[in-house]
């Protein structure tokens, strides 16, 4: 191969190609559905737009792909699709709120390449911009649930917590403000490496027996929403920010009953969630059929973000399906019997004298709205099948003089290897 | 505005987004009934197969978005999708011939911004590789009249060359092989900028007055495909490759009758199309309203290209639809009659009480297909009418106690201001 796809990057050849669109296809439906729209922004961002997410400077830079335009401007590509979208808010305060927008695109991160892990991946996400209410949250996770229900994930839960209560558990233990992210990043680990490690992190993070112990009383909570939320209650009521936390969980559970997915919601209140931007409810939709799967989803509230991109202060809500690991885990669980092509038929002809009665017929079938080809490579017969065959078209039409003559055609069904006449006026009927 | 979208990008707002989702879904559609499938290639490639295409060498890198990545690896944004498509067909000798194709995705280029055009704007590319038969240039026309006749385009015609004519005709005048270009890029202007700059281009390229006798004598011939071509025969006949040149357009010509295009067909021995990579015919789609539109769609037969990026020798050929300029001509002509949003209900509520009622009566509409909205932002009803109205929503469902308790809603149609009130059971049937 003289020239190879980039490191870190994929060609997705139609075989693929129709699995993605398929998954995508099944979300676009869903989400309008809904009422969301669908919108588009730039591959690349002003440097500095990137660089504002983690608080300006240049740290960034070594995560993405950046360059600069003709001009010395300093561009880098896009690495997620919410700074986008916090611009467009910020920039067009005239959209009427609330603004209920999805994006399917790609984006770019240099990161360490791993199996299943490239620099250049699809993103799908939903947000809805403006509301402060719980229901635009409780929306959002109604999406989700409906989405991976529609591509037929059946044991699935959603993680709930809220940025709020670990504030709340923070005073409670009276560790330090600037703790804080240690101890999210700490406990955000109990699922993955246990309580032992969480507990290491926790003593390295300078926090006493005591408050380790209050903190397990806390993030080992477990049972129904309501269970777990009034359990919650006893141990958070103290802190102004925390009941303000429990309250608004509460407010979502509430009204998931609407939508019938309260079933799916486990609240846990050692979810973190790693960015920093989050200030409200946080979700992570996991898959609970015991296999090593991960996240599904996950997003949580953004109260600030659209500020700090220069708008007025705006309430915003989304979450990010994990479109390439969704599509991956479809494809081992066999959840995605895709044909590999999506032509139904291949129209052959017998010799050259009726190629052109080929193109008749084909185009009789695609004014029916039956995907068909010709041939193009002036192949015989035997030939023009072993191409059908490779590229897993369903059926043959075959064009022959002898059957012309009786206005029919022979049409062969490549999975069963049975051929039967078929008049020529009732072929659509017979391929359907 | 704290943050701007880069210099020579734009943002595709929903409404916007509707206007390019319905054009790519029409063209979709039709080329998937032609049996092509859809492709992807990365945002960026390697900047020494960008390179490659005009020949290797650093002069592209003046027009392209050029980066390095962490590893000092050169790369590219790509600035068209054939580029991609080449490296995929050299890398993957496997894919079954004829393969056939479509992208539709993003390209930049860094050229200089003027009003419709941008440095980051949408491609979309059929082609067929493997097959040197005219029969599939043929069908790559054939789409190209269906699918344009698809989005409502009526005077339209495909001008229709041959590169090998053209070396015919430097052949036939006894122009030396240097001024092979020179003499391409005058004649391809005559349409544009007339007889007499042609002329004195010519000229200038040190062409005799007798040269450009001759060359006119081919280039300026009118009437139908049959006729011009016969007429062509008696100027190019004495020429091996000229005459090679004319028998492919007979083909098209002959094979366009049964796709029922032929009068479609304008042969034009002045079209050029400026790219270097042609070999044989070359397409070029021009409104003929009268409206100085220019080309809706333009392309042709490459069959070196694949063996430069590395792979077999290959024959292949394609169209590109201008994709952002037919969309701005469907527009100024309102060919384009969509509404500003899909959204086809918002369910309203008269107070607070009965909201769990519009999450489930939105739940039905969904489920019967209606997309739809609720209120997020705890609205009263006269701010919630204003909102859908804003949003040009067509119809609001409202949602009251008094209407709840006779198991019916009220619907109203905000076009036609018209209110009444329907039993919940039958909403579906009363919406559509």
């Amino acid at each position: 191969m003289k020239f190879q796809s980039p490191r870190g990057t994929r060609d997705f050849l139609p075989e693929e190609m129709i699995r993605l669109e398929y998954v995508m296809n099944v979300l676009k439906k869903i989400f309008e559905k809904y009422g969301f729209e669908n919108f588009e922004t730039p591959a690349f961002e002003n440097f500095e737009l990137l660089a504002a997410k983690g608080g300006g400077g240049d740290a960034i830079k070594d995560q993405i792909y950046y360059f600069k335009d003709k001009s010395d401007r300093e561009l880098g590509l896009r690495f997620d699709l919410t700074v986008p979208l916090a611009r467009v808010v910020a920039n067009n305060p005239q959209l009427p709120k609330a603004f209920k927008r999805y994006c399917i695109g790609r984006v770019w991160r240099y990161e360490e390449i791993r199996k299943d892990r490239f620099r250049e991946f699809w993103q799908c996400d939903i947000d809805t911009v403006g509301s402060s209410n719980m229901d635009a949250d409780t929306e959002i996770l109604a999406i989700v649930v409906e989405s991976l229900e529609a591509l037929g994930f059946k044991k699935f839960c959603v993680k709930l917590n809220n940025r709020k209560i670990l504030a709340g558990l923070i005073e409670v233990i009276k560790a330090s403000e600037e703790k804080r992210f240690d101890v999210f990043r700490a406990i955000d680990k109990l699922d993955k490496f246990g309580e032992d490690t969480v507990k290491t992190e926790l003593e390295n993070a300078g926090l006493s027996k005591n408050q380790i112990d209050q903190l397990f009383r806390l993030i080992k909570l477990e049972g129904s929403p309501e269970d777990v939320l009034k359990k919650g209650e006893k141990i958070l009521n103290e802190t102004i920010i925390g009941s303000e936390g429990l309250k608004e969980l509460n407010e979502i559970v509430n009204f998931s009953e609407s939508y019938g997915f309260t079933d799916k919601i486990v609240i846990d209140f050692s979810l973190a969630r790693g960015l920093d931007y989050y200030t409200g409810p946080i979700f992570e939709v996991i898959d609970t059929s015991g296999k090593n799967i991960g996240s599904l989803a996950g997003g949580g509230r953004y109260d600030k973000l659209i500020e700090i991109f220069g708008g007025r202060s705006t309430p915003a809500t989304g979450i990010s399906f994990g479109i390439e690991r969704i599509i991956e885990v479809m494809k081992e669980e066999k959840m995605l019997d895709l044909p590999k092509t999506r032509v139904k038929v291949f129209v052959a002809n017998v010799n050259e004298d009726v190629k052109k009665e080929t193109v008749k017929i084909a185009k009789k079938l695609r004014k029916d709205g039956i995907s068909c080809q010709v041939d193009l490579m002036n192949r015989n017969l035997t030939k023009q099948l072993e191409f059908a065959n490779s590229l897993g078209i369903p059926y043959v039409v075959i064009i022959g003089p002898k059957e012309l003559k009786n206005k029919s055609v022979v049409v062969r069904d490549m999975r069963k290897k049975k051929e039967s006449e078929v008049k020529i006026e009732k072929i659509t009927k017979a391929l359907k």
